[in-house]
Formats: structure tokens, C-alpha cells, sequence
């Protein structure tokens, strides 16, 4: 440990609602070291968000230097650290130069918080994904098109000419999680099988009629008792149901335009297939440490402007 | 109670879900007396039915006669204490005569279950509600129009020449409790106060634009977040979007037609004021103990069978 300790020349912090994480980095951006914790933004009290941190990172530190921490994510909202205020679209992705720099207790750290973004005509907030923005950015410079987020709140983000043009929120994942785990749907819907033609002709059906979406949910349940929809079945047709709705919804985001899905798991290809069907071949990119690389643009930046 | 209980002739039972309620009946369909408990069907193992109904009718019976007792509702069901099979669409609402008779260890009962009804294409069910219908037609004999029953899973009914000819449910007052009370809206929602005009204005978006409600739902809390959006018009809207996604889902139920919304509480109040935005002049109907009504009509069916 004293011999990474040594070399370790900031910190870098995705703090969300849920989990935090960090990621102890050498001079040249690698990783030294990297530990998490459930200390989510969403579970702490205003004053213990400099604990919560120096639990994770106090091995990491030294009495004779003060290290930059670069945090991004919820920490930065309302309820978190310290308020993060918004960039407004159209606007280029925050840099370090842009962060709230936060007074902390212990002497040894020195704190900032990246800013999200918030859209003001079509509300709209990102906390966290920029930062993942500004990471596929660093290894994609110039690109121009559509990003489509998915997550349990999925962001479909227009990026032209460097700049965040505008974005669209849906919280399809978080409905699916609630009439999936918690409705009456439950036991329709359980278990992890997942009919890929099911999948599909709900995205189809929910695109091509989306004024019947509030009455197709419940026939779930009741085609499992009157018409033997099995469970892959019900689950895939939920799943497409909700995405298909999401797609409506964000016509105007991928109509005729390049779309890059970051994200390799199975949601990602959910998305994909579902764009598929509508004739749009979107490219899914892998999003392993994109947010690390968005703290690394954003140390960079913050120790530019310190020099 | 031993007088009373000289005078009962049987006993009416509404075994939902969630609550069990029986009445105590004279012979003239007279409410003698009255209980209930909470347990529902969602809370009794297959084997404890009949345990939980001597619970509450214990105190009524009398050895020396075999009383009848008439349920409706989710005891019916295949998770309840016998499966009443469901009536098929187009159908009659089902009198005593299709009830299902149940074995019990006590030899003081003798019990029907009344069935439900499906709809095989389109998938649909319910279960109790045609109890409702059937006390609403008991008191509108003739009734020709669509039955809107708000609830948490509200129905929409056609009913024409003394037959339900077809039906459909949405879910919109469990997804409404889910959205407001589980998921990241709910702070943005939180507390009783509605606005009224912002109610309208949401029903008259998802009705002229259903295709957007994945993404109006987030625009919610970022509108509350950037846009200075109050809890009381955001839980208004949200209120407003998911009746309008259902109107928008409905119209060929209520298009015109005759309406009649069973229900006297806010809730019918705002399919009410939803439906008048569309040039529909719906009547409100006081729903208090329809369901009785409904279980006197099977019962006069089953006496009549049984003479």
C-alpha cells in the first residue's frame, strides 16, 4: 500500500444515488487503486458526505500533499454535498474549470464537483451522464448525432459540434422495475425467461398505437389467465410495451440519424433491436470506465487552470 | 344478538383481495348486521378460507339451520378458496344459478361463489365487479351504455340488451400509486394538494399526444427542478396524464355514448371532468353498497333454484 500511496496524484469519485465509487490515479491517469460503497447519495444526511468519502479514500492520503478529488453524479444536486449548478443547453460538456469546489473539514483533500446539465423549454436534467458524455467524447472527438443512454433512467442526448444540443429523459427501466416487482403484473411477468418475438411485436404494437398503451398492460395479466401468455411472453411483451412507448416518444431523436447506444449488457441490445425494427441500425459502444474517462478530461482541465 | 339472530336469513360476503366484509341479511334482503376484516384473498392460504369467513359469521349461525352465504369477488379465483369459473362475453352478469358451491367442514353454511367474467379476445377479467354491475342493473334495469368503474384497476364496460358485451381494464390507479408513492417522482409529487386546470391540461396532452407519455413522466421532476413546477400541479399532472393516456385508450368505449361512472369520490370526479373535456357528459352514480345489491340478486337466484 505505502508504495502506491506514493504515487497516487488524485482521486477520482462517481457518486450517485445508490453507490459511490472511487478510483485512486497516478500522474498519468492510470488506476492505482479503486474501492465502492452503497453510501449513495440518496442514503446520507447533508453532513456526512465528507465521512462517507474519507472512508473509501483515507487510505490513499497524505499528510504532506493535498489531493484533487473529482466527483461527479447526484453528490452534486440539491440534496447532496454541495450544489453542482446546472449548465444550460446548448452547452459544451462541463470541464473541470466549470466544478463547485467544496470546503472539507480534513485538510488533506481538496474537493470539486462537475456541474450536470438541465434543459429549461421541455424540462429536462442529467446529473452523472455528462460526465460519460465528456468520456465517449475523449475517445470519439467530433462526433455528431444521437447518444441513447440506457439505464433506469434512459437519456437520448443530440450532440452536434460539440456541444450538448438537447435531451429527453424517459424512466422506462424504473417503470418496468415497479410493474414488474411491485404491481399486479408481478407474477405474470416473473422469472428471467424472454421471448425475443414477443419483444418485438410489443415495440411494434406500442409504436403503431401508442393511444392503447394504459389498456395493453393489464391484458397481460389477463391473457395469462384466459389465453395462456406464458411468462417469457408476458415479461418480453412488458419490456417492449415500455420501450416501444420510449421510442415514440423520442421520434424526433433517432428519425434519420446516427445513434450510438452506450452500454454492452442486455438492455443495450433491447434498444438496439427495438431501433432495428424501425429501420435504424444504431451502433452500440462499450461503456466500460466512460465515466472515469469524463474525470480524467475534467482533473485535466481543473489542473490547467491551477497551473 | 339472539334476537337478531332469529331473523337472519343469509349471508352476503365481498372477499376481495385485500378485505373480506359480509352483512348479516333478513329474509327481506334487510342489512341485520355488519363486519369485515382484512382477510383478503391476497392473505389466506388455501386451506383457511372457510376459518376466516366463521371468523366474522360465527356469531350469526344457528345449529339447527344450514345458512347461505353468497360471496363474490377474488375468493373465486384460482389462488381463492374454490375456482368459480369465469362467463365468457358476450354474457349476462351472473345470477346465483352459475355459482359455484363449495364444500365446508361446517355443516352450518352452505356456500356459493358467483363467478367472474373473461374476455377472450382482447384479453380481459374481472372479478366482483360484475357483482357491481349487477346491483347497478337492479336499480337501472334497461340500462344501455358503458359502466366506467374507477378503482385501482378501473373498467370499462358495455352493456346492451341486459348483457355485458364486452369490457376493458386499465391499471392507471395502481400505476399512479407506484409513480406518486415508489418512484424518483414522488418527492416531486408529494402531498394532497391538485390543480385543477394543470389536471386538465395533462389529460388534454396524453390525449392529443399519447405517444409522449414515457417521456412527459421524467419532464415532472425536471420541471420541478428547473422550471419551479409545484407539487400540487405536478401531482395534478401526473394525475392528469395517466387518466388521459386511459381516455385516449377507451374512446371507442365512451365516443358517444351513454356513460355512467360508479363512484362518488374524488376519484370518479376526475374521469368525470376529464371525460366533460372531451364533450362527454357523464353521470356519476352513488356506488354505496351496490355490491350488496348485487349479492341479493344472486341470492334471490339461488333461492329460487333451490325451490
Amino acid at each position: 500500500m505505502a508504495e502506491v500511496q506514493q504515487h497516487i496524484a488524485w482521486i477520482a469519485v462517481d457518486w450517485g444515488t445508490s453507490n459511490l465509487r472511487i478510483w485512486a490515479m497516478g500522474a498519468d491517469d492510470q488506476v492505482l487503486a479503486e474501492a465502492a460503497s452503497d453510501a449513495g447519495m440518496g442514503t446520507l444526511e447533508r453532513g456526512a458526505f465528507e465521512a462517507a468519502l474519507l472512508d473509501l479514500v483515507d487510505p490513499y492520503l497524505r499528510d504532506t500533499q493535498v489531493m484533487p478529488v473529482v466527483c461527479c453524479g447526484m453528490v452534486g444536486s440539491r440534496q447532496g454535498w454541495a450544489e453542482a449548478p446546472y449548465l444550460s443547453v446548448p452547452c459544451k460538456v462541463p470541464t473541470g474549470a466549470e466544478a463547485t469546489r467544496v470546503a472539507s473539514t480534513d485538510a488533506r483533500i481538496d474537493v470539486h464537483i462537475l456541474p450536470g446539465i438541465k434543459q429549461v423549454k421541455r424540462p429536462d436534467v442529467m446529473r452523472g451522464e455528462e460526465t460519460q458524455i465528456a468520456g465517449f467524447l475523449k475517445y470519439n472527438p467530433g462526433f455528431d448525432g444521437i447518444l441513447c443512454m440506457p439505464g433506469t433512467h434512459t437519456k437520448w442526448v443530440h450532440i452536434s459540434a460539440e456541444e450538448v444540443v438537447s435531451f429527453q429523459t424517459c424512466m422506462t427501466g424504473e417503470i418496468f422495475a415497479l410493474l414488474s416487482g411491485k404491481s399486479v403484473l408481478r407474477h405474470t411477468v416473473a422469472g428471467d425467461g424472454f421471448d425475443p418475438v414477443a419483444f418485438g411485436e410489443a415495440v411494434g404494437d406500442a409504436m403503431s398505437r401508442p393511444q392503447t398503451l394504459a389498456s395493453d398492460l393489464f391484458a397481460l395479466r389477463a391473457g395469462a389467465l384466459v389465453a395462456d401468455l406464458g411468462q417469457p411472453a408476458a415479461r418480453a411483451r412488458l419490456s417492449g410495451l415500455l420501450i416501444g412507448a420510449e421510442l415514440a416518444a423520442t421520434r424526433a431523436y433517432w428519425l434519420g440519424q446516427s445513434v450510438v447506444i452506450l452500454g454492452d449488457d442486455k438492455l443495450a441490445r433491447l434498444y438496439h433491436d427495438g431501433l432495428a425494427a424501425q429501420g435504424v441500425a444504431a451502433t452500440i459502444a462499450d461503456v466500460c470506465e466512460i465515466t472515469l474517462a469524463g474525470l480524467c478530461a475534467a482533473h485535466a482541465a481543473i489542473k490547467e487552470t491551477a497551473q
